[in-house]
């Protein structure tokens, strides 16, 4: 498979790349350092990504920012930080970037545990990421026949642990490997419209 | 208790009044036709109301639009019509109407079933729905002590199932009267942090 992979330098980004990278051929895109340069927050710069590579296999995304911050403290503009990057930057994606896709092919988006069990500081990351588990549902059952969407839920992972734990107490990191296998079940399998979240504590 | 209820001559608008009168005084807003004019997805009126207004006891909203559409359809002004209006009309009524709230107060918003099990056409709408929900979820954790903050999620009501039942097929309509009891939870109860559902069918 071609697989196009968003995001490919961040802490998931990465470890996504390496675990496709064995059986299938990766471009990588990312906002600085990647092969290919887009920022997800600019639809042009979406259409540009895919006129200058074509057609691909499946679409992964592991990219998206939102701010972070007290709720007293979040103002409208930093709420449409995460609306235009993490939140309109996946939907566009999916509405842009099916018409690349080689049929069978699949998008997978990341959100994160934050729709489901937020921690303070949150609000808007939160907000993204429920908006996101809603679109999929609703957007995966209206995608032509032979294009599948799903999203990855991760929660807070190992390799992120150190910097975050003290937003999440009591968390128990989530192992990466079990992140990556969460991105195989929507690209290499059958799924359709599945949240796939990857917590070790479900309310 | 003195109730803000903006979207007063919605469907649910109107029955939420009808309700909450019985008991409450009610002030009503509305964009066109109520005593207050609101417009929840212009953030200075939503400042002006509250100006013109003063303090009340509860603010509970039924007003906000999503566009409907097919998913191929929906551009990406589309999307944001939902964002700036229901999504964020919302938000922006919990973060300038807390501090027109006398203590103890409560704030109330209006979902739909959509963010759960969206129907066709609803890409847009069941994305802002659950963007509430976790919004909903994590706000309400971060709130001043004495702020409640809950959402109603009602299922295809019986007053507008003869309007969208093609949209709905085989969903039984819930009865206006449970959809009401939601808002009274919220309101007359001491919940915090909840996602009312008023559905027939779970998932």
């Amino acid at each position: 498979m071609k697989i196009l992979l968003i995001g490919a330098n961040g802490t998931i980004g990465k470890q996504v790349g390496a675990h496709f990278s064995r059986q299938h051929k990766v471009v990588k895109a990312g906002r600085t350092t990647a092969e290919i340069k887009v920022d997800i927050a600019d639809s042009s710069s979406i259409k540009k990504m895919f006129t200058q590579l074509g057609t691909v296999d499946a679409i992964v995304c592991c990219a998206g920012e939102a701010k972070w911050a007290p709720l007293s403290e979040l103002n409208q503009d930093d709420y449409y930080i995460g609306i235009k990057s993490k939140l309109m930057g996946q939907v566009n994606l999916v509405r842009i970037g099916q018409h690349y896709l080689n049929l069978p092919g699949s998008i997978t988006l990341t959100t994160g545990i934050l729709a489901d069990q937020p921690v303070p500081q949150t609000a808007s990351a939160a907000m993204v990421n429920g908006a996101l588990h809603s679109f999929v549902l609703a957007a995966s059952a209206e995608l032509p026949a032979g294009i599948r969407l799903n999203v990855v839920s991760p929660g807070l992972v190992a390799d992120s642990a150190e910097k975050y734990k003290d937003y999440f107490p009591g968390q128990q990191p989530v192992l990466m490997e079990r992140v990556v296998r969460g991105f195989a079940r929507s690209v290499e399998g059958r799924e359709n419209g599945e949240i796939i979240r990857i917590y070790n504590d479900t309310k």
